[in-house]
This record gives structure tokens, C-alpha cells and sequence, in this order.
């Protein structure tokens, strides 16, 4: 194994330029993220996201040939300053923000669609992304998000998911007028859906949209059957990853339970 | 409406007292805990929970008559110095941890139950606490938890229904005796449970088991039959309240749907 030179002072401009991208603003105007976790950097190079470094304490068996070459040792006092929480994995990557297209996701009629519309906590967003992996969904696509996508909390509650699964952001516009050329119908989530959820016919293919965790979906969206999750009372609610949760499930149950 | 005193020093033993009692091991000692923000309030105090005192910085019109009398206003200081983490409702209330009895539990041969085995987290702990309310659960029965239940964040992601549903805690022996003696079925989740949950029976009476978060049920649960939850591949894995939910709404389409 060749001579690495380890990366020991918390003055240096990579470290610091890692400190910065802790802030949100300053990865949008990079176009740069940062990845936690030994898993999730495996994920996310299996799926071929950008990953420009890698940095450890450690050397990496598990880290892809071809990426050894940008693996960079840190010093423990270097990578303290630059980790993210309480994660003790001692290994972070920065990664090239992808283009998440719509064009790149193969629409098909008898796909299973997940559109999360003006999402706001990255936390929920990772959960839902989790969830519709386990579910087999084909993609998840965004409208209008509010939350930042490669937030760190949405990447770690996703499970590193966020790389794996087709992932596309647009607009409700772009998106509906595709789903009708493609003749895929939609399910709109609403609080006071016209149907129960277990009365909707989800046996083929079909998108499922889900609003803000405040607000709900929005007026504008028109157009398409709504249906609403049976509740015990009325006081009760459900958290956003929950409601995902329930009907991806009841989707795949219907599709192949 | 009659005169009401300020509290405004930081230095009052209460306003320390409240401070302590944001330590588990404080509340545990004096079997005190707090709850924060003016709706869980309301719930503890429908459900009988032994409020000992109000905090608030305003006057509060939703409190019910019985409880004004324990209302004491506070100044924003001591407001912000009591308060936990981001809330801003500014009211907060200091209360005797209830007895989690089994005895308490009236349980019956068509019931739905849903018991947690040794929950670690407490935000966890919480959001199956919500969508087993959500699903009209009869009763939650935490089998040796590890996380504290009164904790300000099982609480928060609870929404007030730690307060309003029927909990006990218990052991396995006692709690599993007890199933027997009222015939009603027991069903374990675990990732390689020989059913899976859509082949479950799941309309008559019953209670559904999940495990530890990182470690699931061990071998010492047995004598019933297990579920799994089917997943897409074998490599994507569900949070602990993901499965819950998933599981409860199922059985509960098996109900009523």
C-alpha cells in the first residue's frame, strides 16, 4: 500500500470548505453536498453520484477500487471538526449535487409512482424515501420541494435510499401533463378524501401525492380521485412518513399481496 | 379576575426544580415529569393525569376551571429558561408520573393491542403511540421499555396520545400469562417471521409484538406465530414506527375495512 499523507491541520482550505458546507446556502452555491456514513457513500457510489473525496481516519477496505485514489486520511481532531452530529462512522464524502430530471425517469403505465408535493422537513422526506424503497416504488418524484433534498438529515433517514431510488424534482404542471399523456392515474392524499384509502383500486399503475405536512395538498391540484386514511377519532392525525407509509403498503398489497 | 404574582427570578428553587427535571434521572428520582405545549396539557389533564402546576407567561382561557388555581405566571425569562428546545408555546406543566399498571388494562377476547418489547428510543416510542390512537388500538403494553416513557420527545411525537390511550407497562411472562388466560392471539414480528403480515388472521381479537429497534424480538418470545412485513429487496430495512404503522392498518383494514 502506497504513502498517504494524512490531512492533520483544521486550518487547511478543504477542511474548512467542509465546515461551510454544513450550512445549506453554501451547498446550493457549490452544488455540493456532503455524505455521512460508510453505507451510504457505498450507496451512493453504487448508484454513480459525483463523489469527488472521501474522507477517513482509517483506511477503507469496503471503499470501490477506483475510489480509492480519492480517499484522503484525516487526522481524529480534523475529522471531529468536520463530522456531522453524533455520527461515529469517522467517514464522510463530498459529492456533486446531481440534475434530478424528470426525463431521466422511465415512466411506464403499470409503474408505482410516489409525488411528495412541497415537502419541508428533510427528516420526512428520508423517511418517505426509506419507506418507498422497501416498497419497491419505481421513482419518487418532488414538486416543488421546500426542503433541501441532499440535506444531511434527509440522506441519514433515508438510509441512503436518496441515491438508490429514481429520484426526479419538478412542477406540478410538468408533472400531471406527463402522468396523462402516459395514462397514469393519480390519488391525490387529502384529510377529507371522497374515498377511504382500502376503497381505492390501486392494483395498477398508479401515482400516489402527498401534500405539505402543515397543508395538505393544495386546490390546484384537480383533476383526480382523492382519497383520505380511515382514522379511530377526528382529533387524531397522522405524521407525513406514516401516511406514506400506510398507503405504499396498501398499494403493494393490492399489486402483489 | 383576581390578582396573579408573577414569577420572574431565575434564582426561585422552582424554577431550578423545572430545570433539574429536564434530566431523566431527576424526573425518575421524584416521579415528576413535565409536559410542554398547551394541546398535550389538554390532553393530560382530560385523562386524569396529576397535574401539579401550570407554567405559562399569559393567562390561559383553554385551561379548565379546576386548573386555573395551579396556573402560575412566569416572566419570558424564566419562560426561556425553563422551556425545552424550540417549542414556543410558552406553557408548560409539572405533573406525577402515573402508574402504567397491567391491571388498569381492561382487556377483552375481540381487542387490539399493540405491544412494544423494550423500546430504546423515544421518539419512537411516541410516534407508535399516535398511529395506534389513529387506528383506535384498545391498548399499548410496553414490555420491559428502555427508553423512559414520559420523555419530553415520546410526548412530542405522541401528540398528546401517551395521555390518552390505555398504557401499562409490564414483562413478558406476566403479560403473555395474561393473553393466555384471555385467548387472545399473539402475532411476533421479526424480519424472518414465517408468514407474511397479508397472510396474517388478523379480524378476531389480538396483539402484535415488535422488538427492540436494533436488535427485534429474541428467542425468549415463542408460542406464538410470526409475521414479516414483505420488503422489495432484502437489503432495505423499516423504522420501528414505519413497521408498527403498517402492521396496525392492516389489521385494522382485516376490522372494519
Amino acid at each position: 500500500m502506497s504513502f498517504r499523507p494524512v490531512l492533520s491541520s483544521v486550518q487547511n482550505p478543504q477542511v474548512k470548505q467542509l465546515c461551510r458546507l454544513r450550512t445549506g446556502s453554501q451547498r446550493r452555491k457549490h452544488g455540493l453536498f456532503i455524505i455521512d456514513g460508510a453505507m451510504e457513500i457505498l450507496k451512493a457510489v453504487e448508484a454513480g453520484i459525483g463523489i469527488q473525496q472521501v474522507f477517513s481516519t482509517t483506511a477503507l477496505n469496503w471503499l470501490p477500487k477506483p475510489m480509492q485514489d480519492r480517499l484522503q486520511l484525516v487526522s481524529l481532531e480534523v475529522m471531529s471538526k468536520i463530522a456531522y452530529g453524533e455520527r461515529s462512522d469517522q467517514v464522510l464524502a463530498l459529492a456533486r449535487t446531481p440534475e434530478l430530471s424528470l426525463e431521466n425517469i422511465p415512466f411506464s403505465r403499470n409503474g408505482f409512482y410516489l409525488v411528495l408535493d412541497q415537502t419541508e422537513k428533510p427528516g420526512n422526506l428520508g423517511a418517505c424515501l426509506r419507506t418507498a424503497s422497501a416498497c419497491g416504488v419505481d421513482a419518487v418524484i418532488l414538486t416543488s420541494p421546500i426542503c433541501e433534498i441532499f440535506n444531511p438529515n434527509a440522506i441519514r433517514a433515508s438510509r441512503g435510499a436518496i441515491f438508490t431510488l429514481p429520484l426526479a424534482v419538478s412542477h406540478r404542471e410538468e408533472l400531471t401533463l406527463l402522468l396523462e399523456q402516459q395514462q397514469i392515474p393519480c390519488w391525490l392524499a387529502r384529510v377529507d378524501g371522497s374515498k377511504s384509502l382500502w376503497q381505492c383500486k390501486l392494483d395498477t399503475g398508479c401515482a400516489i401525492v402527498f401534500g405539505n405536512e402543515a397543508h395538505g395538498l393544495g386546490p390546484e391540484w384537480q383533476g383526480a380521485d382523492s382519497f383520505r386514511i380511515p382514522m379511530a377519532t377526528t382529533t387524531d392525525s397522522l405524521n407525513l412518513s406514516i401516511s406514506v407509509a400506510v398507503t405504499l403498503y396498501e398499494t403493494l398489497r393490492q399489486r402483489i399481496g
